[in-house]
């Protein structure tokens, strides 16, 4: 049995967002240009289909890829993190990485094996956002990114947990699209070799929601887990 | 019908490798130290169950976070690219991370969500190989990673093609491995809200291989391709 009474979670893009992607020198394929994506609305699709990014900082002179939870709200990324978090500083450089793995691209030759994917890279120094207004509506961002309509269903922060959260927003003006797609291609000189090429197709899937072993007995699985599904 | 001559791929990881995974002052966990792993079989069974590492490195004084393929002989990493590159120069410092997401955490707070996940973070200097039978090894460790048992059914890389290619080794020795599995932790006292909690598996699936537009008819989906299964 499913409760009716939820209401469906507000769009994340306004109307007015969709710029096109910026071609800066690092946003610039200098290989494979032709995967190279310039509508922002695929940026989008792409940042609001995955569950995790890879959060690149330099810690002691050093590169550091730490994979984290997001949300975005139009033309921002928000990431949060504790108080404390040494890779969480700000006024630096970042990059943040967000990939969806759709397929093995299985060639004639071992050089021309691929992976179809898409993925998106955001460059750009996050600020660390202090208006109350702007950090719950962070925070709901990053919930509904794991579960679209959580945030209404759930206890929100309270005073004690906001001060232990640093909310940190990424403007994604400086933003590149990469997306590889199709069967493999191969020499023209191997087709005629006997062997099998094509695509194996790799998907997300959500399994049966798997209760808390410490939940109260009578609570149903909300329609907003149950709806839960990947893009087709 | 399913051919029956292939011979299963050898073993990644010869038995003397099984050091225990190293604690640096980077590799250790400042927070969440429950969360921390120093079973070296634990980063070899993550690492082969990947497909795509996110590699971090330093351009222009700023990261940069490439999602890029693999392979793994033992306790070295494979990495490749054109020899062009500019991400792909060494003598410089890298952090490659593998994440795999395994469920969505939902807790009766919003504090409290989480994603359950097994990451990996490796740290170190790459080499360019150059060595023949090395660079030969890593791009079949590399094809191997994609599609284990694919490296004998196609043809090799040739000459020019071997020209065209970087092939990086980068040691496992400084690494690190983070796991988050089971249910929400929540609140004692948010146990009586009237909320859902538990856990969404998330799962990698295979889906059915879509030949090439251009195969030759009559060859049929090799067995090395069927049989691929993500771990239960």
């Amino acid at each position: 049995m499913r409760p009716t009474t939820e209401t469906p979670p507000p769009p994340r893009t306004s109307a007015a967002a969709y710029a096109p992607l910026s071609a800066t020198d690092r946003t610039r394929l200098r290989r494979g240009g032709h995967k190279q994506r310039t509508d922002r609305s695929e940026l989008y699709a792409l940042l609001d289909e995955g569950l995790f990014c890879h959060l690149g900082v330099i810690v002691d002179g050093a590169p550091r890829v730490l994979p984290t939870a997001y949300g975005r709200i139009d033309d921002t990324l928000y990431l949060h993190g504790s108080t404390g978090a040494r890779s969480l500083r700000t006024d630096a450089e970042v990059c943040v990485t967000v990939t969806l793995v759709d397929g093995l691209v299985l060639a004639r030759s071992a050089f021309h094996h691929s992976v179809n994917h898409r993925s998106a890279m955001i460059y750009g120094r996050p600020r660390v956002v202090a208006e109350e207004a702007e950090r719950t509506a962070g925070l709901r961002a990053l919930t509904e990114q794991i579960s679209p309509g959580r945030w209404d269903a759930v206890r929100a922060p309270d005073r004690k947990e906001m001060a232990a959260t640093r909310v940190l927003a990424l403007s994604l003006a400086e933003a590149s699209v990469k997306v590889r797609t199709g069967p493999p291609v191969d020499e023209e000189e191997d087709h005629a070799l006997d062997v099998w090429a094509g695509v194996v197709p790799v998907r997300r899937v959500f399994g049966e929601p798997e209760p808390d072993p410490l939940l109260r007995s009578g609570i149903e699985v909300p329609r907003h887990v149950v709806e839960r599904r990947s893009p087709a």
